[in-house]
């Protein structure tokens, strides 16, 4: 006997509205959806997602209510930054929810945020619940990267590149990626408030993680990308102009105590016609071990990752869990449901 | 505090020789090395294996002195037939020694070998200990592949192909593929006897039981490869005559009742100057997802596979554990130790 799982939907942008049509198709009961734009508050969720259905959800500005309602999980998809997001995290787990993110430090957050990472683990551990991420990162950059690891003798160094269309998921990311900047903003940007540490280096902790090996030294780097004629943009509304930012390439190197050095460097920006998302690994060292993909629809696998990790995380000891201790990522065919 | 691991090579030919020096590696204890052939028995491992080293093991055509002594574990890498191993499975569960195999149909038996698998899953039960198999199949065919279909919204089919080069693996494989027969015996041998479900339907039982899916239909077939001019052959010691058999391909496909169809086309065969070995998946449905690993060194990845292997078996709960109920392979970097 069992019943369908209950979600709510946190965060309606791009990937939320594509989220909540995964979850309706595997039979999600969805008690709840979040979001703060006036443009879509008090309207149904089916209309506010661009479904061709209404969901009889409404969606509303405040999470309490939606999390009142009782929801196994909430799929939160707001900002990418964790000091932005653990409000929301904090709110979910406090009401008993768990979560599922697409915030890419959630991913591995024990260096770059200890305090927030130790104080998200705890909540969830007192509310019998966990938080963990999700998206692309999980079986493209993590997942299939660690398993090919398992095929190695000794392991050198791991090297990681993908490309992913900056123009594919709205505007909060079209931003941090200084989408149409002039390199000169740029680089004042760069000059005034740094780079944070972003998903190549969450990434790549939880591979090392995942590897028993331990973080020596980090090191990051940005670089712009510009635009070599004017280049339509969705996100930006506008084109980007010549020699403005296309986007960026961001690339991370983490050197472990072991031996071992892993560098992951990914390009966001938006594409001319014809380009398509890839995503290549080699592992050098006895022996040399090769992956690729092509044609990854990064978006859309960002979605469908975290709507196949919601039993992982319902299952999961309480707890703030790193995507290292997620277990091997799972096909999930038919109905998402839990034992009534 | 800990001991390093202790393990007994049983078998040490082509495979069993790599798995001896990766071993020593790790730092293994090896405590044993059996073989048959009188051209190895007595003489030190090292030197049957190839190592540039003796190991103080003496090679023994018997494996219950080797196992008396104690081991944690057993590579077994004799033959890959179920029916033929499952003696040499029994002796070391019988004397409380965990198995890692190269044996194809270990990784999922249960509907191809029924009796013998709940014969030997009961024996590894009472004796506490586990029985598992790994190789080429555990990261390239198989968990790399259960992983993609974590990225998955809805899957109608998985197709797979893989080359091997039929040279790589000793005579015994050289004689599983016929090398160098003439179309001629081996159409008569495949009147006379049949075809035997391989390593592609096994594989793809793992696959299928990871993703809570039902068998319904099971189809394989077999075509020859021919040599198109003498093509020389390491395993034979003479050259492959134009016209006769290079390898054979082998190609199965398994319905589900659930709907997803996942079919393996594995070729193995002597390869021409220059070619490689391949791994190439692709998921038909939403979205549709791809895998290409280039440059496979499969004789040299089944056994640091089978090496990487080792921790989880030893872990395992007692049985026999089927592929699919393997963690995510994963890298062990230095001494493969356990607490003492």
């Amino acid at each position: 006997v069992s019943r369908p799982v209950r979600a709510i939907v946190y965060g309606v942008g791009a990937m939320g509205a594509i989220m909540a049509r995964l979850l309706l198709e595997k039979g999600v009961e969805i008690v709840g959806a979040v979001a703060r734009s006036p443009a879509k508050v008090g309207r149904d969720l089916g209309e506010v997602a661009g479904l061709d259905r209404t969901t009889g959800v409404l969606v509303e500005p405040d999470a309490r209510p939606a999390l009142e309602r009782g929801a196994d999980v909430a799929l939160v998809a707001v900002s990418s930054y964790l000091h932005v997001m653990a409000h929301h995290f904090r709110l979910c787990l406090e009401h008993g929810t768990n979560v599922v993110t697409i915030e890419e430090e959630t991913v591995w957050p024990w260096h770059t945020a200890p305090e927030l990472a130790a104080e998200l683990d705890a909540t969830a551990r007192a509310n019998g619940v966990s938080i963990a991420a999700s998206g692309a990162q999980d079986v493209f950059w993590m997942k299939l990267v660690a398993t090919l690891m398992g095929a190695a003798h000794r392991i050198e160094e791991v090297t990681g590149y993908c490309s992913w269309n900056a123009d594919d998921y709205g505007p909060e990311v079209a931003a941090h990626v200084h989408l149409g900047e002039s390199p000169e903003a740029f680089a004042r940007h760069l000059e005034e408030h740094g780079w944070p540490d972003f998903v190549a280096r969450a990434n790549l902790e939880a591979l090392v993680a995942d590897a028993g090996l331990t973080v020596a030294e980090v090191e990051s780097g940005v670089e712009p990308v510009l635009a070599e004629e004017d280049t339509p943009s969705a996100s930006l509304g506008r084109p980007v102009r010549r020699g403005h930012l296309l986007g960026i390439l961001d690339t991370t190197t983490v050197r472990t105590a072991e031996g071992p050095t892993f560098s992951f460097a990914m390009a966001g920006r938006v594409y001319r016609a014809g380009e398509a998302d890839v995503n290549e690994w080699t592992i050098r060292g006895e022996p040399d071990l090769h992956l690729r993909n092509d044609r990854v629809p990064t978006r859309l696998i960002t979605c469908t990752s975290v709507v196949n990790r919601i039993p992982d995380v319902i299952a999961a000891e309480p707890g703030l869990v790193t995507l290292d201790r997620l277990p091997q990522p799972r096909y999930r065919h038919g109905a998402l449901t839990l034992p009534s």
